[in-house]
This record gives C-alpha cells, sequence and structure tokens, in this order.
C-alpha cells in the first residue's frame, strides 16, 4: 500500500470526551471517528486492523471445526418474547417497530436466532455436535457510552453456539472452544488469562472469560503463580485466614469509640490491628407481605469486602437489596457506623464471613452510637453463625487449591465462554431425536469475542508517550517504509521502490510513506499509528549501502546492509 | 472442505411463500432461511457465495483506488435532517428510538454519514480526490417484502462516494466506477448490462444503473444491438415515428363508436390500422387556490404507452397526478374512453408525443359517449400542440443515436453509479479549501452494489430444471468430489483423498463429499446446489484408471484418467 492511496488522519492532540489511553489514541491516529454517541466510523486505520482480529478469530474457528454463517442484526420480537429476554432485558435491548408495528430488536447476541435455526434444522443425533458462529453488528443501548470502543453502543461481535447430545458433549464443545480462544488470543500476540467465571444457575465450572492483561483494566483477576488456578473476583473462593478459632481470652467490653464509625477508625483508637474487627452489612429481603420482610447481618473482617455475586448464592439472599437506613434504625436501634450481631433491637440472620466465623476476641459495633464491643466470642457473647464465603478474595490469600497464595492483576474482558444446558432450547423447544427416535433438548454452549473491544484492549496493554504498540499480527501494517527525500534523490526514490516491490512479493504487509512528509512528522505519525517495524531509506546510509531499522520498542536504529534488510525484517516478522 | 465438517441442508420443495425460482432455489439449496419478514439467515453455504461477491467487488474497488471503512448501522436522525432525508423518506426508513429518546435511523444507505466524515476529514484540495467505500448491513422496510433476497428488508450492500474539486474531477471518479463496476460484473461471470439512467434534477449522463440479464427481471432495459446505446425504460429517448406530418386528406367527422372506449376496439370496428388513433390521457396540475387548478391532456399514438418520469420532465408537470373522473367529467363533458382534444368543455393544455404532433387524418375521442372524430389534423381541426418525448420506447424503434433499431430485454438491478453533485455537500455544508484558499462545495458521486441481490439474480440467470448453476467465480465452492462407496472401498478411499489434497494443494475451492450419501441424492443435492464441477469416483472406472467429470451444464459425462484429472480441472477453471 501506498500512503497517498490510503487515508491517513492523525490529530495532535485527542478530541475532550475521550477518557482513556486506547480511545485518545485511536482517535488521534484516524483509526475511528465518532459518529454518535457510542457509535464510530471504522475509518480505513482501524478497519486494517479490525480485519486481521476476525482472520485470525475466523481461521481458529475453522479450525476447530465451527461452521460460519452470518444471522441478521434485526430480529424479531417474538423470539425474544419466547426466551422471555424481551422482558427480562432493560432499556440496554434495543427495541424497534417496522412500518406495521410490529416488534424487532437490534441484536445484542444470538442466541434466540441460532435456537430458532437449529430447532427446524437439527432433526437427528447424527447431525450433532454441530458448532455455528457468525461476525456480525451488535448493538447495545449502553446507559453511558464511553471509552471508545471499549463501551460503544454499536461494536462487532464473534458469537459461536454449540449444541450438543447430553452435557459431556457440551463439555467437549465447551473445551475445544476455550483451546481455540487460547490459540486466537496468543495468535493475537497479547498477554491474556482466562479466568473462571461466575456462571449463574448453570453452576459447575461452566464458564470462563478471556481477559487482556492491563493495569487500567476494569476486571479484578485472581490468579495463583505457582499453579493454575484463575478466576475472576466474582468467582475467586475466599478460604478462611484464620483456620482454627483461637479460645475466647478477652471480656465482652462495651467501649467508647466516639465518632469512629469505620473499623479504620477503631483501629486506631484502641490500637488493634484492622485484622481484630468486624464490619457489618446489613441486607434485606423483600417478602409479599410487608410483615415477613426479613433483615440480614452480614459480617466481614474489618479490612475485606463484600462480594455482592458470592452474597447472592447464601441460600435465602438470591433476592437481597442493601438495606434502608430506616430499616437499620428499626431493627438495630442506631444508624450506621456502631451496628453489630450483639443486642440487636429486632431479631436479624447472622451470616459471618467463613473468616469471621474462626476470629475470637473481636470488635464489633455494639448496636449503640459511639460504642463498640471488644473482646466478643462466638457461642459465648452471640450464637454460633451460618458461615459462608462473603468476601473478596485479597493479594497473599491461600489459593483454593492448596498450591500457593494468590495473586491480582487488572484485566479487559474480550472473551467468554459459557456452558448453556438448555437454557434456550428448553424455552423455544428445540430439541433433536436421539437413537431411539425420543426427542431430547439439545445442550447449547456459547461462546463471543468482542472483535472491536480487542483493539482497545491491545491498545490498554501495548502503547507509551509516542502511542500505540500493535502486536504485529494485528497491526494495521506490519512494516513501513519512510524514505527521506524521496522527491529530491533518484537513489532513494530507486531503493525505496526495489525494497517495496520485493517486501510486497515476499507477502509482507507493508506501506510505503509516499507522501512526501518532513521525517519527524513522518515518524511521530509512524509512531503514534503503531506500525511494529520501520524502514529509514536515506541519502546518507544509501552513501554506505546502509539502510535504517526501527522496531517499534528500539530505542536505537539498527544499522542494516540494504541487501540484508529484507531477510532482516523477515527474521523479524518470524519472530 | 469435508461436507461432514460442513453443513449442508436441502429441501425437496420449496416452502410456500417462495414465489421465484431464485428464491425457491436457495431455499431448497440451504443458502438462506428466513428469521422474519425480508430477513433471512445467511446459511453457511450461502455465505460462502456471499463472500466471494464481496471480494471480487473489494479487489476491483481496491484496484480503482477506492479505500475501506466501515460506518455504522445504527445512525443519529439529526445527520438526515440536516439533509431533509429524515422528513422526505418515507416509512421504508427504519426509525428507532434508544433509551433516552433521541432517534435514530437504520442505514438503507450512508450519504450523510460520508459526508459528515469528510467535512471535517477533508480540508485541502490536496486530498482529493478521494473514494471511500464500505460493505454494510443496510435495512430498508419495505411495505411488501418478497422473491427472498431480491427485496429483502435487510441486506448487504457495497456502497462507495467519491468526492472532488469540481464536476470534471466527478466525472472522472465516476468513470473510473463505471470501468470498475464492468470488471466487477465480468468477474461474476454473469450477463449484465449497463444502462443510462434517469438522475433527477442533476441532468446529463450522470447515472448508470447496471443489470443482470433475466428474463424474470423487473426492469425494461433498451439498448441497440448496432451501437452502445443503453439505457433503462425511464431514460430513453423515444424518437417520432413518423418523421414529417403528411397532407391532410381527410374531412373530420363525428363517427359513432358505440361501446369503444379503447383504441384497439375503434380501430377494429372502423377497420384502420391502431397507429391512426391517438389516446387521451388528463393529468391535473394541482394549484393552492382550487380556482387555479390546471387539466393536461397528452396524446399518445393509439400503440403507445405513457412514460411517467418523461412527463413529470414536460415544463409545467413537476408535480402532476392523475385525474380524478370528477375531473374529467368536468373539464371535458364525459367520462374516459372518448376524450379527445377537440371541443373540450373547459380549456385544458395539450401535450402531444412526439409521434402523435407528425400524424395526420388520426382517430381521437370527441368528447361525446360512443363518439369519435376521424380525419382530425393539427392547425386544421386544432391548434398545433405542444411537443414533448411522452411515450415508452418499443422494440424496433428507432435508436437515439442513430445507428440502428432498439431492442428491449429484461433485467435486475444490481449496481447503480450516481453523479450526485453538491446535493449533500451543500446541505451538509462540506467544503474544502482550493488552491486561492477559498471553501468550495464537494462534489459528490455514489457508488452501490448490492451484494445479497447479485445472488438472487445470478440465479435468476442461470438455473435450471436440477436447480442453480453458479458461475465459478461465485460458486459456494469451484468443485465437489463425489466418491461412490467410500466406505465399501478402499480404492476408492485412496483415489478421493489423494485427489482431493492434491485439489486443496492447487489452490481448488473444493469440497470432498463425505456424508455416505447414496450417489443419486448426492449428485441430486450438488446439482441442485448449483457446484460448477464435479468429479466422481467409483471403483468400476477405477479399475481401468479412469474417473468422471460433469459440468453443471454438461448432458454427458467426459471419463478422464485418473492422473490427467488435476489438469482437466484445472483447465476448466482457467477456461
Amino acid at each position: 500500500m501506498r500512503a497517498t492511496r490510503f487515508f491517513i488522519s492523525t490529530l495532535k492532540e485527542a478530541p475532550a470526551d475521550a477518557e482513556i489511553v486506547s480511545h485518545k489514541l485511536m482517535m488521534r491516529a484516524g483509526m475511528i471517528k465518532r459518529l454518535g454517541s457510542g457509535i464510530y466510523n471504522y475509518m480505513p486505520m482501524g478497519l486494517r486492523i479490525i480485519r486481521k482480529v476476525e482472520n485470525i478469530i475466523r481461521e481458529e474457528m475453522n479450525r476447530a471445526g465451527a461452521i460460519e454463517m452470518l444471522m441478521p442484526v434485526v430480529q424479531p420480537a417474538e423470539l425474544w418474547q419466547e426466551t422471555g429476554r424481551w422482558d427480562k432485558m432493560g432499556p440496554e435491548l434495543m427495541r424497534v417497530k417496522d412500518r406495521h408495528g410490529r416488534d424487532f430488536i437490534i441484536q445484542p447476541t444470538s442466541e434466540e436466532a441460532i435456537t430458532d435455526v437449529v430447532r427446524t434444522e437439527i432433526r437427528s443425533y447424527r447431525q450433532l455436535p454441530v458448532n455455528f458462529y457468525h461476525i456480525q453488528t451488535k448493538f447495545r443501548d449502553e446507559r453511558r457510552p464511553r471509552f471508545g470502543l471499549m463501551r460503544g453502543r454499536e461494536f462487532t461481535m464473534k458469537d459461536a453456539y454449540s449444541f450438543d447430545r447430553n452435557v459431556d458433549g457440551l463439555k467437549q464443545s465447551y473445551q475445544v472452544m476455550y483451546d481455540a480462544y487460547t490459540r486466537i488470543f496468543q495468535r493475537f500476540g497479547l498477554q491474556f488469562r482466562a479466568v473462571a467465571a461466575d456462571n449463574g444457575a448453570i453452576g459447575g465450572s461452566g464458564s470462563h472469560e478471556f481477559h487482556v492483561i492491563a493495569e487500567t483494566g476494569e476486571d479484578a483477576l485472581v490468579y495463583c503463580p505457582t499453579s493454575d488456578y484463575a478466576a475472576n473476583m466474582e468467582a475467586a473462593e475466599a478460604l478462611p485466614l484464620v483456620t482454627s478459632r483461637p479460645a475466647a481470652q478477652a471480656t465482652l467490653t462495651k467501649t467508647a469509640t466516639p465518632g469512629k464509625a469505620k473499623c479504620e477508625d477503631v483501629a486506631a483508637l484502641l490500637s488493634i490491628p484492622l485484622q481484630n474487627t468486624v464490619k457489618s452489612i446489613v441486607l434485606t429481603v423483600d417478602a409479599d407481605k410487608e410483615e415477613d420482610k426479613q433483615v440480614w447481618l452480614l459480617l466481614l473482617r474489618g479490612d475485606h469486602e463484600l462480594n455482592e455475586v458470592k452474597t447472592s448464592k447464601v441460600p435465602g439472599l438470591a433476592t437481597y437489596r442493601f438495606a434502608t437506613e430506616a430499616e437499620i434504625v428499626e431493627w438495630f436501634g442506631t444508624k450506621p457506623g456502631y451496628l453489630g450481631p450483639i443486642n440487636t433491637l429486632k431479631p436479624v440472620k447472622v451470616v459471618a464471613d467463613r473468616t469471621v466465623a474462626n476470629m475470637a476476641n473481636f470488635v464489633c459495633g455494639a448496636n449503640e452510637a459511639d460504642f463498640h464491643f471488644t473482646g466478643a466470642n462466638w457461642g459465648r457473647d452471640l450464637p454460633e453463625p451460618v458461615v459462608a464465603d462473603l468476601r473478596n478474595v485479597v493479594d497473599g490469600d491461600p489459593s483454593p487449591d492448596g498450591k500457593g497464595v494468590l495473586a491480582i492483576q487488572r484485566g479487559i474482558e474480550v472473551g467468554h465462554v459459557f456452558q448453556l444446558g438448555t437454557r434456550y432450547s428448553e424455552d423455544m423447544k428445540a430439541t433433536f431425536l436421539d437413537e431411539n427416535g425420543k426427542p431430547q433438548l439439545l445442550q447449547m454452549g456459547c461462546y463471543g469475542i468482542g472483535v472491536t473491544r480487542i483493539l482497545g484492549a491491545a491498545i490498554e496493554q501495548n502503547f507509551d508517550d509516542k502511542g500505540i504498540i500493535w502486536p504485529t499480527s494485528i497491526a494495521p501494517f506490519e512494516v513501513v517504509i519512510c524514505p527521506m527525500g524521496m522527491d529530491r534523490s533518484e537513489a532513494v526514490k530507486a531503493e525505496t521502490e526495489k525494497l517495496y516491490q520485493a517486501m510486497l512479493e515476499a507477502g509482507i504487509d507493508v506501506i510505503l510513506d509516499d507522501r512526501g512528509e518532513r521525517p519527524g512528522a513522518m515518524f511521530a505519525d509512524w509512531e503514534l499509528i503503531g506500525v511494529p517495524h520501520r524502514i529509514v531509506i536515506g541519502d546518507r546510509g544509501l552513501k554506505d549501502g546502509k539502510l535504517e531499522y526501527v522496531g517499534r520498542r528500539d530505542a536505537e536504529a539498527t544499522i542494516v546492509p540494504v541487501a540484508e534488510m529484507l531477510a532482516f525484517v523477515q527474521a523479524k516478522l518470524a519472530a
């Protein structure tokens, strides 16, 4: 590609609404252009990256035996009503009426559409397993679109759907996709991690998220550096940090802690470790009758944080909400800040985190403003609690597999594999005939990759103060040739054209910057755009038969003889 | 590709709602599957064809210097309000509100979006000319979707937009696209014709349609077999069929023609050629005040048909409508069937078609039920008329270029190139700075190809009673290998695998039918699907070292030695 036949449009400054580095750099590099809130044009430079991402995905999906098709963007509401998602999904589901007043949605995902296809197309067990995928435009009407391609409204997703005869088959199809995803992210050249995720009602290890590692990531990933344990924060199991409960030694004592409503402040006032304090979180479970409403008290160690997903899995708490201040006053007789499990005004259900359950002689609120109890002990001062894993793990926690301690890093979710089971086939009556001619529900899995989101995530992981640093496999161009004074020097022009043609013939995705920009502006553009390999051709070097090579991460140029440059670059690309 | 790793789903019968052959065959061949009215899943077999069509388009667009990008499916209404199309376009424009109640459209085309891009991206004449294109999902809310991909609601279109400094530049960009389209349709392997089209307000020869020739086509294409004249019916100029007016000979005579309201019946009754009769068409042009309303009388030769587009170009008739019966009675004093230009009750404006203007001694209605005038003559019996080209050309008419006579064939419109001029850049203030630093409006062209429609059109042109006959370049597979008894015969299996591998290595897009179907069912499937080249491998032939080749249009198989089959097929593919 010659730059003059392409469209390059770089900006010195990012627009004011670009908050994060990937958004800023993609705007500055002319890869995307805003059309509306959360809606972007993919400019020529950006589309090249998208196509490379798509092609890697396509190759690996095909290799894994998945079959590409294409489902529509606009889908009839009837299908979404069959599965109940028409009602369950909130305003992020974009709804539209046609000229006859019939309801449609702009697809955010295609479980319903594919299930509609297979319920007529798949008749016999002989046609199973099968896995269909498509790479298609999606729409999700985010309340507050932001971060460029990271949280846009219109985006491109690859979504695949597997169908199997039974749960064993589903698990096998799932593993095939898990392995394909691993290859896909490896080929992207990105640091990534697959983590076990919560999969709601299905249970088991039926869901994994694939994250691109980045300090700016929204999600906390939990992993064990000395084993293969990895889970997202919602799913990572927290073991008790005290393995057995010490004996009760201190006496329960009501202690004045005026104005100290937080565990940290109480610990400082009393000169005790924060790990000796217990914090109280009050939840409400509503009932049909107001008088059947339950109030629950969850207890966490002072330095720990509540995990809301785990909380919802405690029997009885599936539909919990946080209590209002009025409810707290009604049940505890005091305002938040001094709450505790002892001497509540009305009875509450107490659940202690695993660690709290093993604590002794601890400090908790006294249900009286400006007072805490010290020396509290289970069994003696209050009944033994219900115990559950309620908290987020923290760095240094023991790994649930017993093979080390946990570490935490930040990630950006770009892929998700999920064992759906019969969630959709049941509602939509998608069955096949088994060997005995009996209809059976199809076992379904779904597998998504956020194609356009990959671009943002890759940049969040790979940038410096000059711009983007693309991995070669998804760079808009692999190599840029920057001739200096091509219009003045016949030698530069001749060598440039020669090398350009040689690279094209070698199948290298090369762009020749023939725009005639000054070297400074030219180099700045390509550093911003993030092409990984740059060759500079100038009269000074040519006199000695030399060219310059600069890798995007290199601090200095490498001088390479003219005749060796092609092989030199090929070696870099193969590395 | 192995058939067992692909998804093949054929039907013996097409669903009842499939009216035309391409729709029936695509449904039967498992290429598309209905999701909703005018909304289709592109099944794996269909998607392969779409991708081949897209790739040919992409290659030729790139070769012509156009630059690929991707504009969103969902676009803000504000842009469409700027150009007035938000109001002007009817219910076929799919409108949608987001969660905040803001208006959006699902794009049927992208003039507004691209003009929004260029009005900020294109600053200087140095950046011109430029041509952006995308291949994207479109939506048009057809009132009555039908004919499968021929008139669907959701479809894929390639639309390109060129921007130039001036009209000369636009004409040049237009020609480049015209030439690219010619190459594209040649590469599709389809019989096609580019015809001049009416381009409304712009005038000149600024618009051409590309049609795939098919007897079932909706459009009539006019061309001159002995010259390069070609136009669609709306745009084809009709010359007078009588070059000069004969002398008046007959006397104007009111003749009884009881019950003969049609020219054909009058001619039969009077034993005169239909070509001696004149038919009357009454139009109304409304005005702000009822009393300023005009009634026009258009005169055509009895065997000719009105061309409504030409009619609207007659000065004064831009906003015409057909007159109501009440208006006809009020102006002519009689009901339709016996109307004419002589003795109208109230004054009407008379326009005669070019042929009628040169007629003498003709027959026309007498404005009295059951009576016609015979022997009518211009200048003598009624004033000389305004003359215009009002009619559709017919087969055998003189070609407007004077180089022969016109013929008419049917076509399916699949592409359109259009010189828009400043239609959009004016409304959206899309300017560039010229050499003198003065802002100038961008001159714009637009160029569309209906990607998914191509599939339907190709089939309408190429099918037989067994199924589809794809041109090789857009066939889902170039070659199918059909082994007979692969599971029983080691020899068949070995030769099949060998040939399959050899073909893959030769870069042939081959599918190996390893499903184990009986030969009859297997052949029927591939004839229905329309793969152009089939190789049959069986024990009987192998004994003599022979295989069978059958071209999709061949009546009989060709016997080819095993060792020569690859070269034989390669020669067929190169043909």
